[in-house]
């Protein structure tokens, strides 16, 4: 999005409203009453071919008949006349229209009809289209409530420093009255609507460059347009304006559960939460840590590699404090207690550090003295990542004793964090002003630090080769060859014709004999499949069971070769998938094997490819490999090797030699330690380059 | 507790305050002032042998010298001063004694010491002591703030029908302002600190006869005086006052894992949550929820039996009413859509009801007349057992439209909840004012929501044998027959003499040798176990190693018996357990099989006894079990005799043969439909009677 587009959206010098309404109060009539409600500056071209006024101001019949071109136009209008509207700022050179109507989804005759219309308006002209189904923009300071949101009704709006981009409309009017609640203000506001032109991405990429914006909220309902998200990802990240999202979806996780094809296995959600973190965005669960979170996200810096980060608790209240231990720890952050010397230097200013996780001050006295030298010492201790303050009644009631030390403490190289326990509105604010992340709830302080500290540094642009719509599946054998050519090995094998078996296994029994043929899926249970072979006898047996059965199941095969494979054994089993989600790309999977991965929803989702450290880190997330890690004596698995064959699988991402649409090895043994991983099934999908 | 206790702890004629202090704003010196402000009504006693006058009121030197003898004295003085000041009211008759001091810790000199004289004072008395470690307790609408917590410090306080017990004092004044923002009062607050005399049940239970309260709040840290709080939640069950509770613990679930012991296994917060659900108590896990849900569990009756309830969402927010659904779903709870008739009901009304689980009313136009006439059709669907509104920015502009239709459907015998998307204050109190339930965030929605249908009926009364300190492990051997003599069949087994060993096996091969001897743990890993044994030359093998292996570890015992068992194969294995815990009581614990309960943390805990239904709870909320269920084509498993055999185990609590301190049978393996479940290893300690 050029700079000129970008002001045109946010800072136009004019702006029509086609079909502006002289009812107040209708969502139709609202954006001129918001304009002039909140002072906006610049020009405001009403149309309305019925009418000579508007709320009392002159109208226009048409677009046509303006006195000047304007920047922005907002079509208030239903959907038909919306398009005829986008057609006449297309041929009046208008920078950008936002549409608010509905009716243009796909699958419906109308929706599809006037999709293309629009498709061929955008497409012949330089007019560049928000929405439809957008409830429009606005730019805070300066007053363009350029929105028919009831939201913006608001005496005054919450200016302030965050830029808020959203995949639906209403949530934007809450998060501004939240906001304002919460003493945190925006720069920008955007609905983006379908995003049948300009996507959420283009839109806050541009945003990047504007100095009143020093952070991003991102509420979405899903991952689109990836490429425009990956570049506004990248060039948040070089500017240091974290981005925080709150994606709905979560629910749909266990629905989509199923092993049988790793995407589906994967589930949306959590592809969707792979491709956030790859881009280094906080992705948050609770509706307050969207806002809550943003001046943490701003003082946390993503670290290069994702180590255990360690928290200090520092309370005046024993049950807050025991209540924000708890749930940092219950979502999976390490609460730690000082070491000697932190230890030591706390109890030279009368704090006793002695009782577990918590440093508690109500024995000390919770004086401002106290509890500002006890942050002292906990924020300049090197064993912490962050510290957590948690006032209890006295935030609401004498701030200067226990909110203003920490209010001093702000600037503070190490991250400071605050869960204000009574209702304390101001100090809340309070906080807020001074730069302090301020929360109302452990809950969300939880999971905001979960958030933050979980980004991943956003990774080097990837040229994956774009997958053709259809792709051949590969019969086992050359499935592995794909697998081998990465490095990712198959148990021993080899293929023999079926009409000319050798008298003896030519392998180490016992051997597992399997059907190979193009375009077969489920072979085991077809009877394609013979376990436990030990001789030459049991080959020739196994053959003519899997000719009888796969003959008998699928007549029009022609079953010609047989794999022959040693059965090796290992200390767990697990699925290495890659596959190509259409919005977000590339993503590979590890999942705990057999039914586990299903029962237990155990598996770790990437953008594909990964490094050896992020190998490592779904290695760590997928829980069932804990019998891998020698638990209970159990043998250990040879776990660097499983790394090794994660990060090839997903290697074959960015395979120039062909395009694999989708892999899966399925299971892959563990060996013992220093014996490797052998893959002993395989399918990859393909499109030959 | 009496009625005349409750009346002197919550409503007396007179209090003295031991320590009261002239230094307005000490926390020694708020009682007075807090009275005072609030206007009580009673007599006050300062006591304070230093000074003529405190804060301007007449003092009295000693508890001897008052006029008369107060109902109720606080104690401020520290430690020692303290018990000396509960001497003297012992000596006077004063009812209740409210002890603040720290000090009284046991496994200190100081706090065991005091505690033996505290003891002594209690029990050669009729006073009763609240505390030590009490910040004391508050009626709010006599302006009885009986407390040095500084949040009481508050212009007004809010008074209402919630009566709020909890361990933490500082927590008490968190919820007073917090309940006050939410226009949530409270009729009673109680800070029971150490419980060393009045448990916080035994205070709870006197305030279920009082009319001003409606239901009950708790703040727990654990599980303690247990019978008190059986009594209490029988009593409130009785009264239809339900009980919502917040109890930190969460996070130490994973750290207390063990299989190798159930007590470990089920860790003391799964412990605790089997405890309130049994009694009726909703457990929320959320902050906000804890007073948010007050409302709603008065409307949500607790189900005989627990079985999945359905939940409407009806939205004029697109993004707001997704994100309850979200949230509502990913708690567990059924989002559904209207059936047919439902949706013909509010086609009618122009509101199209086709597009999932959110009934969206943004198209249909969101006035009044449509919000309410689809509450009335969705209230009175029978496919329904809880309508959920979510207004969004409208609420805070315009509750005439939004708002209203919802109080006005207040009365409906469907429950009603509410999620209020936007920041609107002036709606949540309004909608709470008029007995709707409603909340700030979809979290605390799902969080109460879960909680409350999630709640048991209060189960009759037990009368579990007291188990005695020391107990007997049984041998394997003895172990089976105690489980036999329940219903819990083991595998079939033979003892033999390791002298006079049979020619054949005496059981079907393939068989399991083991040695048979009591007070030997970890049997197989000293070699004590052989499987697979085939034949009676096997048999002579297997006993030959086990008399070597197992006499050069252990060779103080005597070996002279094996059992043999004949190996069988289930479709899935779990452990069943019973134990005792020191302060809930006996429980059942029913978990995956093998390393997939720890690894997965996935088991089910249940207070012992339980009946089938209950049983088939707890099967239901083990994951793992999804293979005997079968899963993806597996062959299913007999559930119905599972669920007989954890009832058998369960029973065992309530044995009057012997007392059962813990019985564990791991694995228990289910074998297919109909044919049953048996254990194949089993270990029981008892006290004989």
């Amino acid at each position: 999005m050029s700079a000129d587009l970008h002001r045109a959206m946010f800072a136009p010098a004019s702006v029509a409203l086609v079909g502006a309404s002289d009812v107040r109060g209708k969502p139709t009539a609202r954006p001129l009453e918001f304009l002039r409600q909140h002072g906006w500056k610049g020009d405001i071209f009403p149309v309305n071919p019925k009418r000579e006024t508007v709320l009392g101001e002159r109208t226009w019949s048409s677009l046509t008949d303006l006195p000047t071109v304007p920047d922005h136009a907002l079509i208030l209008t239903p959907a038909d006349a919306a398009v005829d509207a986008v057609r006449e700022c297309a041929q009046l050179g208008v920078t950008v229209a936002t549409v608010v109507a509905d009716g243009f989804l796909p699958g419906t005759p109308d929706g599809d009809r006037r999709r293309r219309e629009l498709r061929e308006i955008v497409e012949r002209s330089s007019l560049r289209v928000l929405g439809p189904s957008s409830l429009g923009v606005a730019t805070v300071a300066s007053g363009f409530a350029f929105t028919g949101n009831a939201a913006f009704a608001e005496g005054s709006l919450p200016t302030g420093d965050v830029f808020l981009a959203s995949q639906s409309g209403s949530v934007l009017g809450a998060l501004l009255s939240r906001g304002a609640e919460m003493g945190i203000g925006f720069a920008g506001m955007v609905s983006v609507g379908n995003e049948f032109d300009i996507s959420l991405g283009e839109v806050c990429l541009a945003a990047v460059a504007d100095p009143a914006v020093k952070s991003f909220a991102l509420f979405l309902e899903n991952i689109s347009h990836a490429d425009d998200l990956t570049a506004f990802a990248r060039a948040a990240a070089e500017r240091g304006k974290p981005v925080i999202a709150y994606k709905l979806g979560r629910s749909d996780d266990g629905a989509r559960l199923s092993v049988s094809h790793t995407g589906a296995l994967a589930g949306d959600d959590a592809v969707a939460e792979a491709f956030l973190r790859a881009h280094g965005i906080a992705r948050v669960t609770t509706f307050d840590a969207l806002l809550e979170g943003q001046l943490l996200a701003r003082r946390v810096p993503i670290a290069p590699t994702r180590s255990e980060r360690r928290i200090a608790v520092v309370s005046t209240t024993g049950g807050g404090g025991a209540m924000a231990v708890d749930c940092l720890a219950h979502a999976g952050l390490r609460v730690t207690a000082p070491e000697a010397a932190t230890a030591a230097r706390l109890a030279e200013i009368g704090v006793d550090a002695g009782h577990g996780a918590l440093v508690d001050l109500t024995l000390a006295g919770a004086t401002y003295d106290t509890i500002k030298a006890a942050l002292d010492v906990l924020l300049a201790a090197p064993e912490f990542d962050a510290v957590v303050a948690v006032p209890g009644s006295s935030a609401r009631f004498t701030p200067d004793v226990s909110v203003k030390p920490i209010v001093d403490s702000a600037d503070a190289a190490t991250p400071l964090a605050v869960f204000v326990v009574p209702s304390a509105p101001a100090a809340l604010q309070l906080l807020r002003g001074s730069g302090v992340p301020a929360f109302r709830t452990a809950e969300a302080l939880a999971d905001a630090m979960t958030a933050v500290f979980n980004r991943a540094p956003v990774r080097a642009e990837i040229t994956a080769p774009a997958p053709g719509t259809d792709g051949r599946t590969l019969d086992e054998d050359a499935s592995y060859a794909v697998f081998d050519s990465v490095g990712l090995a198959g148990a021993p094998r080899v293929i023999l014709s079926v009409d000319d078996l050798p008298a003896d296994l030519p392998l180490p029994a016992p051997a597992v004999v399997k059907v190979v043929a193009d375009q077969l899926a489920h072979k085991s249970d077809l009877g394609g499949v013979v376990l436990g072979v030990a001789d030459g006898a049991g080959l020739a047996a196994a053959v003519s069971d899997i000719r009888a059965s796969v003959g008998a199941a699928r007549p029009d095969l022609t079953i010609d070769r047989v794999m022959v494979q040693q059965m090796v054994h290992g200390v767990a089993e697990v699925l290495i998938g890659l596959r190509r989600d259409a919005d977000a790309g590339p993503v590979v999977v590890l999942a705990a094997g057999g039914v586990l991965a299903e029962v237990y929803h155990d598996r770790s989702v990437r953008m594909a490819p990964v490094d050896l450290d992020q190998a490592q880190e779904m290695i760590g997330e997928v829980r069932g490999l804990a019998v891998a890690k020698g638990f209970r004596g159990a043998p250990r698995g040879d776990l660097d090797a499983l790394a090794e064959a994660i990060v090839a699988v997903s290697r074959l991402a960015v395979s120039t030699d062909r395009v694999v649409i989708e892999a899966e090895a399925n299971p892959v043994l563990v060996l013992r330690e220093g014996e490797g991983v052998r893959a002993v099934d395989a399918v990859v999908t393909v499109v030959e380059v």
